[in-house]
């Protein structure tokens, strides 16, 4: 059994615990037709209402002064630390050893924008003060933290550890960049408002395709002055598109639409992993979740479980496990992230599922 | 009369000699929806038969292996040079001073892409086998040229001047890039197919906005060992988005809409060109468009000009003069280009809309 033979099987599924309930192409430009305003007119390379109006809105939401939206984060982050490092006259910025920019960018801030990347912290927790600190001893731009973190489970940092970071920063006069792609899941996890979180940064990168559901996008927030810099290299990457407006529309409207959810998602996620962490050799990273997300550490004889699984997900059409990221020799390493495809089945509905799934699965597991 | 207030009303008339009819998003979206099969499924970071599909059509229809969608021009070029800059070790590549990649990117090949820029030829006009041998002098990894020359009124060199200079370049083992944002245009003109014109050129972009109608979006075509280059690149740059089909679907309906009528709007432009030229004050650069585009130089009272032209618009809702790139003490500087708003009115409406204009403005202009 292939990866790709279970991937392909468990997009099919009817019922998926995992993310947004999918679309057509054609039913989503139809949903945004209809989202449109019969007076709306196009935008044209970043100007016009419809997507200035958007961007003052994420703008006010998040109390910065100013944002630009962009086709993507990749896009985004580097040209924000660029920015930082030319004001700072220095290109050492300093960063996660998991963060995108790290990890799926083919190391796009140092061959294209000519940054130097500084470690920090390590791989498997989230960076403490003193990682920050130790970070310093070359004469940092930036440091870019994400919240919350993808690659290990969506893990945060402590919200008092957090406001001590971005205090020390500011005494260092070192800008902090935060990577937002999922801060729309941290109010819930935090306490505290979107404003509030984004206070503790100078810049902020916001994705409206992955919690909220848009088609690709993405919004870089800041000063007027980041932000007027951000405008000339968004023009010289390329990224000032002839007209915008079908992913303009479609984060309008994923963002009225998901964003109210996402404490909800939360408490689903805390309780999917409390199922599944019953389950003998499954355990979820975090054990309980900070967010909607976690990953998920299954102890298996991995070609076993994927073809025992994949024939479950055919038989039933549920799907709950999805493609592992990585295969080791005695396991698989899943992440699963909540959307409102849970919403199809009652809590009551999924516990039935996971004990029939962990029933089927027991010999392939091992506990 | 400000040129603003010129414009606002230039693009409200109901008839308009310049470029395509004018959609609202909703309309756009529609069309989009409409033109959507039931069964097209989302593309994933540039994978997916909708977008794979439409690669190869485009591929095949201009004779390259191989060819990536881009969501922009100011992308995808600077990209093809650092391609053949790495390839060939040096930096050096060649371009026309009026090229977009010289004039509206600020600067990024240099300060993003760290390419060096080598003048070719003269401002006013196509560059000359002569020209190349001058630039060659650095040791170039590129040439860039531009068919057909958007700044120069849409000029295009001799197709025998192209073949020799494509020639000279492969002796030299100089890569030969074209600027194809109007590509589509050249056919008509040189009496050649896309895959002629296109075989003299070892790397392609072409947009899909501008002759086409589409949304925004471009392509790169070349050698498969290219392409799987660019992949890279793009990624790099974050021009690898979530998901690109709005853009795929507006390109495709636009090439299958507009392309087949390219040679007759060529024909429209030169007669326009011909009954323009007979106003007093008025000349087209070219005298003879060479494409569906061409420049204006009208010697005039500027402001006298703009505001018997915004008042002669706005009561006969017809708009023949586009609003100027450039403003003189002594003329107004505007580009043409024809596209399926010219079929509106018949020949013999438009030649008595144009001599009643210049009835109406006759006072304004300098013969």
């Amino acid at each position: 059994m292939s990866v790709d033979q279970y991937r392909t099987t468990f997009r099919a599924c009817a019922i998926n615990a995992s993310r947004h309930k999918p679309e057509s192409i054609k039913v989503s430009l139809q949903h945004l037709a209809d989202a449109t305003g019969d007076d709306e007119r196009i935008d044209n390379y970043g100007s016009g209402e419809l997507i200035e109006s958007f961007e003052r809105e994420v703008a006010a939401m998040l109390g910065k002064e100013a944002a630009i939206f962009m086709p993507s984060g990749t896009m985004a982050q580097p040209m924000a630390l660029r920015i930082w490092a030319d004001l700072a006259k220095t290109d050492y910025v300093a960063l996660h050893a998991t963060n995108h920019v790290a990890l799926h960018e083919h190391n796009s801030y140092q061959i294209l924008w000519q940054l130097k990347g500084c470690e920090l912290g390590e791989a498997h927790r989230v960076p403490m003060l003193a990682d920050l600190k130790a970070a310093a001893r070359d004469p940092l731009a930036a440091i870019l933290l994400e919240l919350p973190m993808r690659e290990i489970g969506g893990q945060l940092p402590e919200w008092d550890e957090l406001v001590s970071q971005s205090t020390w920063a500011r005494e260092q006069g070192i800008k902090l960049h935060m990577d937002g792609a999922r801060l729309w899941q941290c109010p819930a996890a935090y306490g505290k408002s979107l404003e509030e979180i984004a206070s503790l940064f100078d810049s902020v990168y916001v994705s409206f395709y992955k919690d909220l559901g848009g088609i690709a996008g993405a919004m870089l927030l800041g000063s007027a002055d980041f932000i007027a810099r951000a405008k000339v290299w968004q023009r010289r990457v390329g990224g000032t598109l002839y007209a915008l407006y079908p992913y303009v529309i479609a984060a309008r409207e994923g963002l009225a639409k998901h964003l109210p959810g996402l404490p909800e998602r939360r408490q689903q996620a805390r309780w999917l992993a409390e199922q599944l962490n019953q389950l003998p050799g499954i355990s979820t990273w975090p054990a309980v979740p900070h967010t909607n997300m976690f990953r998920l550490h299954i102890r298996c004889q991995p070609d076993a479980f994927l073809e025992q699984g994949e024939r479950w997900m055919h038989q039933h059409q549920v799907a709950l496990i999805p493609p592992p990221y990585r295969t080791d020799a005695d396991a698989l390493h899943c992440e699963i992230t909540i959307g409102d495809a849970f919403d199809v089945l009652s809590e009551q509905q999924w516990a039935n599922w996971i004990k029939q799934f962990g029933k089927a699965m027991a010999n392939t597991l091992n506990a």
